[in-house]
Formats: structure tokens, sequence, C-alpha cells
């Protein structure tokens, strides 16, 4: 796989509607599962999209408002109820231990695979294999991450011709050399930068809900692939996203322009916003890669050629 | 409104379907709504339902597995966010409160309106205007609470002849003796006895889910007009049915035939029942009046007239 699909599960705001449910977004890479947030009802979003229970999966919880993380125990009963064995890592602000620990008290419950729970910092950056996860600190009336799932760059292209003409015969020793090892070919030390073009860039995409627009988001989206951006207020109801911290479409567009973000998804739709076409005109009039997607929604993002 | 709505909003076992969600039923009942449990996703369903936030409300939580009590808060903050100001009760088994104290705590969340949470033994009869909601220890492997709702008798019907033939004028004295109040005519008295036929029967609801048959919901559910009965599983996985404590479709109508039910509805369908007409053949051959409702099928139960 080339890409990462982004699989928009829930794309209502505190309230679900009919149409859209609670927050959570789900990132399908390489096989593994990367939800944003876990809104009540994600297990069966989950089903409906076919994604399965047993994946290696990540959940990066924004903040501790409720609409974002109820649907978190009903996710890790079900995954045990399919007999899960795979460690699930939960990442969330300070506080996510104790809501969950809570409920195994209260409800007894216990998994039956391993969940590792770190509590993050904004401005933290923890590496994973093949990609870091990064956090800024969002503008909400309490603690909220934004997150940036950020992919290491590639290796550059391997020039076989260039690897012959020093010598290094075809087998083994090329792959050493592709994967970012320097070889030895009778004595002679070859070096992947001699036989490789300049690395590439791999996808950023980078999940900001709940928030004002601010510089800390502005700075974590700077130039991602995707930013999923709080903009579910059009703009007649301006003081109201204020009041909420939340942001108007418009000001998701500003933000994804001044970042030069490739494209914008907007995210957290208030329920009071029946029509959500006059987000996106009002959007698109700052920054025309913008999209309000609809539950199940599904981009694919290829990774730069 | 002469009789009782009943809707199926969540008619899955412990794992929801595609087609079936977390369990849940609604009782429409003049004006008022009774929860039977709260399932995960349980606002959504009554969105969809068009069941409205701001009713008179009650849940009846069976027992603290997840499955039944994870929507429970979504529920409330949804209410909150609607500005709800009427008080909600809950009723459930000892534990319930410490299930929403600690979500009040490590969420932090504030409700616009009073819960009056009420812990309940079973074996209790709570006396409410114009029912009783009565609790049995059903059979599963933590404690769960069957819940009956009965109404009380209502006045019998009322003869204006006989009233008439008694001296008693058309107008207010006849309402009192509607009402079930003697009245005094020139300084004779006339009892409402004298005037109104028997008393005539209402409604009774059972509920009893995640339970093996046993006896003490069988002497709950004598005579109910519905009884929502644990009955997902098949009589192929008997031996499942009993070890996670819960009932085949065939042991359900066995105790609605004992316990003379008028009607049987099973629900907790399990999610590996992949043909609900398998369930509903097996129970009809020994209690024909059996359905097996789908999410959102509602019936309406008449009082006998």
């Amino acid at each position: 796989m080339s890409g990462v699909d982004v699989v928009f599960l829930g794309t209502g705001g505190s309230v679900p509607t009919r149409s859209r449910g609670l927050p959570c977004v789900a990132l399908r890479r390489d096989g593994d599962l990367v939800l944003f947030d876990c809104g009540e009802g994600t297990q069966r979003q989950m089903m409906q999209a076919g994604l399965g229970f047993n994946r290696p999966t990540m959940v990066l919880i924004s903040h501790l408002h409720g609409d974002h993380l109820l649907g978190l125990p009903g996710l890790l009963q079900t995954m045990s109820s399919f007999a899960r064995d795979k460690e699930l890592e939960l990442f969330g602000p300070v506080g996510v231990a104790a809501y969950l620990k809570s409920l195994h008290r209260t409800l007894g419950f216990v998994s039956t695979f391993p969940v590792k729970v770190r509590e993050l910092k904004p401005n933290a950056s923890v590496e994973k294999n093949g990609y870091k996860v990064k956090t800024a600190r969002a503008k909400h009336d309490i603690t909220c991450l934004g997150y940036a799932i950020e992919e290491s760059d590639r290796p550059g292209r391997f020039h076989p011709n260039q690897a012959k003409r020093l010598g290094v015969p075809e087998g083994p020793l090329w792959k050493e050399l592709q994967s970012g090892r320097e070889v030895n070919v009778e004595g002679k030390i070859v070096k992947p930068q001699q036989v490789t073009g300049p690395s590439r860039k791999s996808l950023k995409i980078v999940y900001a809900i709940d928030t004002r627009p601010c510089e800390a988001v502005r700075r974590l989206a700077r130039d991602a692939d995707l930013l999923m951006h709080d903009g579910g207020f059009a703009e007649d109801r301006k003081d109201k996203a204020k009041a909420y911290y939340h942001s108007t479409a418009t000001e998701a567009a500003s933000l994804a322009k001044q970042c030069r973000a490739r494209r914008l998804a907007l995210v957290h739709i208030s329920a009071v916003t029946r029509d959500d076409s006059i987000l996106l005109r009002e959007a698109r009039r700052v920054f025309k890669q913008t999209i309000v997607p609809k539950d199940f929604d599904v981009i694919s993002l290829e990774r730069p050629k």
C-alpha cells in the first residue's frame, strides 16, 4: 500500500445527529489502525465501515470531554468479545488513564488484551515504527491536544546502474544499500548516498478538533498533506464558535492556508448547521482544497512518488 | 392515549451488529418515557426514533455490564446540551450511583437538570404516579434486575343512568364520583361503587434481559401483557446460552407460557444469530404470541377496555 486511507467515522459535534456520529476518524495505514478520538458509537461505525477489531491499533484522544471518548470502553469490550490478543495503545492528555481505570473499577470489565495507556503533554513527540506522533496544545476550555502523524522520510530512489558501475553485484548487497546501510565490496566501502537519490517525503496528517485557531496548531500543521480541523460553524455563528472554543469554517480555512496544508477537512460539524454546503462555500473562498466529509467518507492519501 | 408504545431501540446482545444496537427499549406512556437499559448509542437511536430529550424520563438499568449502561453518560450530556430542565430518574442495582459519580469525577461534566439515582434490590416495589416499578432477581453472573411496570387498575366504567337514578345531577359531582370520591347530594351520601362497574385492568410490561429462565422472573411476569425476555440463542447453541447466563428462544417461550404472558418479545439477540427466523420458529412452537423485534420496531399495547 502506497498511502493512507482516512475513514471519517463520526463527523458530528458534541451532539450527534441522524446522519453524523460523534467524533472519530480512522487512519488505515499499512494494515495498522489509528483512531483520532473515540466518541460514543465508534465501535458500531467501525463495523459499518468494515475496519475489523484485531488490527494493531492506536487510539489518540484529544481531550476529556465525553463526546470524544465515551466510545472507548465499549470498543475495548467488543474487541475482547472478539478475543483480540494484540496490544492496543492509547494516547491522551493527563486524566485519560484515571477515566479508564474508574470504568474498570465500577463496571469490573477486563480486556483480553493489554491496553497500554500513555498520557501526553502538548509538544510531545513519540517515535513509532516509521512515523512520529506529535502533539500541540489546542485552544479549548480544557487541555486539548492536536495530533500530527508524521511519517519518516523514505530512502531515495535506488539507481541500479550506479550500483553496478561501483562494482556492487545485484543481490543481497543491493538490499543492504536500499535499506540505508553501507556495504563492503572487496575491500571498498560503498555508501547508500552513492547509489540512491535524495530521500523522499512521506505523509503528514494532522487532527485538531475542539479548538480556536491558534499558533500551536498552525505550527503542528505546517505542510500537512491533510489537516482535519474544527470548523463546523458558519460565519453567522462566529460568536458561538468563539464562546464554545470552536472555529468557523472560514477560520479553519485561513489556518490551512497559512500553514500551507495541502488539503483541509472540516470536522466537528455542529448539529445546528443544517446545510453544510454553506461551510464548504465559506471555507473555499479562502482555501480551495477544503472538503466537508460525511460519515463513512474515505479519502486516500498517496505518498509522493 | 389509551395505551403504551413500546419502541425497540437496541435489540442486540453484548456486541452490536450493523442492524442491531446495544440493549435499550423505550416505553412511551402518557407522554412519559421509560427506558429499560441504556446501551451505547441509545441517544442516537432515540433521535432516529424521534423520542425527544425533554420528556419526564425514567431509566431502569438491569445490571452493571457495560453493554447495558455505557450510553448513559452521553444521553445525559446530550440532554444537557438541549438544556433539559426536568428531573431524570435513574433506577439500577447497587453500584449504578458509583458508576455515574466516577464519570462525573473523571470527565467533570455537569447536568443542567437533576438526576435522581435510586439503587434497588431485587423484590423492590416503587410506587409511581399511576403505576408501580417492581424488581426481581434475574439469574445472571452478577446481580441483575428484571423489571415490571405494573399500572394501577383504573376505576370501573361510570353508569350515568345509575347516577341520575340516585339523584346526582350531571356536572361536577359526576366528575367526583368518576375520580373515586363519594359525594353528598342534599344530605344523602352516594359512593363511587354505586355508580361504576368493577375496576378495570391496566397494562403490565416486564423486561428481563441477561438471565437464565428462573422462578423469580416467572413470578414477576405473571399475566404480563408483554414480556420482553432474553432469548437470542437458538437451540443448537443452548450450551452457550447456559454458559453465559442467557436463554434460548425456546426457554423464553416456555417461561412466557408458564406465566401466562399475553405476548413475548425476544431481546438480546446474539450477534452470532445470523437468521432470527430460526428463533421465531423455535419459540412459536412453544408460545405462539412471540415476536423478534428489529431496531425501531414499535408495538402499541392497548389498555383493556
